[in-house]
């Protein structure tokens, strides 16, 4: 099952869709981008030229950085279009251009870091995850261990897409320890890290390491999508090295969405649009758990993050998620992802989903989660006549 | 010399620079364009989130073509950030990724297109170029008859960068005319197109052949940098390989820039901001041949572009080009790129200039023209004693 084929099927009229990882739209602070917006406009004449990477968002985001336990200075910042477009750069930096490197990764993640390495063709490595505590270290380290020599590992550490689950605090320190003590680098992707609903979670990997664990930052997730920006904290060398990679991918110049960002920041506003995202999120989150307890059959496994957009959940054996994908959209209008759509490694028969809960309100929710459920009890029963 | 010793240098306090190609900052359209975010932003509910690339953008651009002459549907055109990412994006696709493909340049040319196939290490095939016609389509011939079968041939149809110049209407008709023949992708820049100072030029060679010639536009020069906001027309079935690879670029999903652009462009706004463009660049240009018939010794050479925002100028035998830049801002306080910045072939001693004459008012123009020619003359003299 391709993402192509699940776009379809969950976006067809009247479907309800826990398949795409959106932020919830009507959350955008509209009205507050479009004043920053046009005061960037009509007071900077630079604002729509070329130049050079925008400095004062590098500033703002050296102070955002803090909120997470990150130290870092504006010479170790770079500024990008997303962090998806970190992981282009990353990987061009380090792997070898041919093929021949290796990425290690989690048997089941975000399928846009396969996206970004496709060209430079790596062999990929996976390792399990468990879903309370995250990536399987001992298997990382086993694999180091036997010898494996990664360009560079992958993973998301709060609020794991697809998995839901924040990387433990042991296992934070084990993994910085394992970059160090390999001199392996750790793509650490933190577009979630924001978004958290109880206490605030530990510090990711690069609080940890700063040689060796490269961090990805994006304001998609906790402020908009079509601003396109994101940045990625690394050694100052290695910013410079990254610098002629975005001028021929893009050109390294300040975009739009930059400026109104930085103006955005400045302005001191996003602080409260958090504090909104996040209760918001709970209440979305909770609302999805408490539907999944009363709608879902005793059978399906769920976990219960405490970050990000997702809960992932696992059918019993004998059902496939991409079938049951199928039938939900036939029958009840319902869409979910099914875990195929991010296995790194060999799939097998996939039981596995990923349902969001930050693009529709709660009741809309409850009701995706209760026809999902009828589904699930369908496809259950006719397991069994067979 | 790099281009980063020519931004130091252009860049430092007092300097009259012509080193780089900016468009003019002060004629941007900043007030329309901010009074088009700001609509944006406050109607649109959908103007912030993911999505598919966006629809009423490509609607837009296929009527901006047929300004050009050139017929195009929008299953054709596929948005970039930037002319420069659409070089990027073909790229990936047409070169092979682990090297051994071909390239084939102008030995003078935009320097962002080696920066944006270097990942894929092509060998790089060049000819010469006319000053009054452009390239050298007989080396084409010659070279593709001796066998070489480039994965494209890259090059700028109108005011071009560096040279200033515009391809004659015959070698339009015979390169399109090769590329069908040996079916080689040309990927055709028209990135200054719209910027003509005299009768319309003939259309691109897009409009001669749609099967073989890719056409690279951006909205960068004609209205804002900034936007980053460029686009490729290619055969359909292309289109489709692109977005996979725009995707794990920086995912291909609307940017604010193009929401805002296609609202600008709805607005019917480009007519009259072209007519400006094109009014207030010949004044420009004009202003710069004056000077330069009135301040360059004799024994320099220069042409007459009809499009673009570039002048090449040729030094008198025995001076070198980023030596004069040295002493030029040393001695005189002006800027301007040496030839040796675009050269895709073997350098030698080089002596071109390229004068940029759309970012400063014409009165600066002179001022800068006319500090250039003291040096060159002081530099004439100093060879001369030797």
């Amino acid at each position: 099952m391709t993402l192509r084929e699940i776009m379809e099927l969950s976006s067809r009229s009247g479907v309800l869709s826990l398949a795409i990882g959106l932020p919830a739209s009507e959350l955008f602070p509209r009205e507050a981008l479009a004043e920053q917006a046009a005061r960037v406009l009509r007071t900077d004449a630079s604002s729509l030229q070329y130049g050079l990477p925008y400095q004062p968002l590098k500033t703002q985001i050296v102070q955002l950085m803090s909120l997470r336990g990150v130290r870092c200075t504006e010479e170790q910042i770079f500024l990008t279009s997303g962090a998806q477009q970190g992981m282009d750069l990353l990987s061009r930096l380090l792997l070898p251009p041919g093929g021949g490197g290796q990425v290690l990764l989690e048997r089941a993640i975000y399928d846009g870091i396969r996206l970004a390495t496709h060209g430079q063709r790596p062999e990929i490595l996976t390792v399990a995850a468990d879903l309370d505590t995250g990536m399987d270290v001992d298997g990382v380290e086993a694999l180091l261990a036997g010898g494996a020599r990664p360009a560079f590992l992958y993973t998301i550490t709060d609020g794991h897409n697809p998995l839901g689950v924040s990387l433990s605090a042991e296992k934070r320190h084990r993994l910085a320890g394992l970059a160090r003590r390999y001199q392996m680098p750790i793509l650490e992707d933190d577009a979630y890290g924001f978004l958290y609903y109880g206490e605030e979670p530990a510090p990711p990997m690069r609080a940890l390491e700063e040689e060796w664990v490269f961090y990805l930052g994006s304001f998609s997730k906790i402020l908009a999508p079509a601003l396109r920006a994101g940045w990625v904290v690394v050694p100052p060398r290695l910013a410079a090295r990254l610098s002629p990679l975005k001028h021929g991918a893009d050109l390294d110049t300040p975009s739009l969405g930059h400026r109104v960002i930085a103006a955005y920041l400045e302005a001191g506003l996003l602080p409260a649009h958090l504090a909104v995202l996040r209760e918001e999120y709970r209440r979305r989150r909770d609302a999805m758990l408490a539907a999944l307890r009363e709608h879902f059959p005793a059978e399906v496994l769920w976990n219960h993050p405490t970050s990000g957009m997702f809960i992932w959940a696992e059918l019993p054996p004998g059902l496939d998620a991409a079938e049951l994908l199928r039938t939900a959209v036939e029958t009840e209008s319902v869409a979910f992802s099914p875990g195929v759509v991010f296995c790194a490694g060999d799939p097998g028969g996939d039981r596995s989903m990923r349902l969001n809960f930050t693009s529709l309100p709660p009741e809309r929710i409850e009701e995706g989660i209760r026809r999902l459920g009828r589904a699930i009890r369908a496809a259950m029963e006719k397991l069994n006549r067979a």
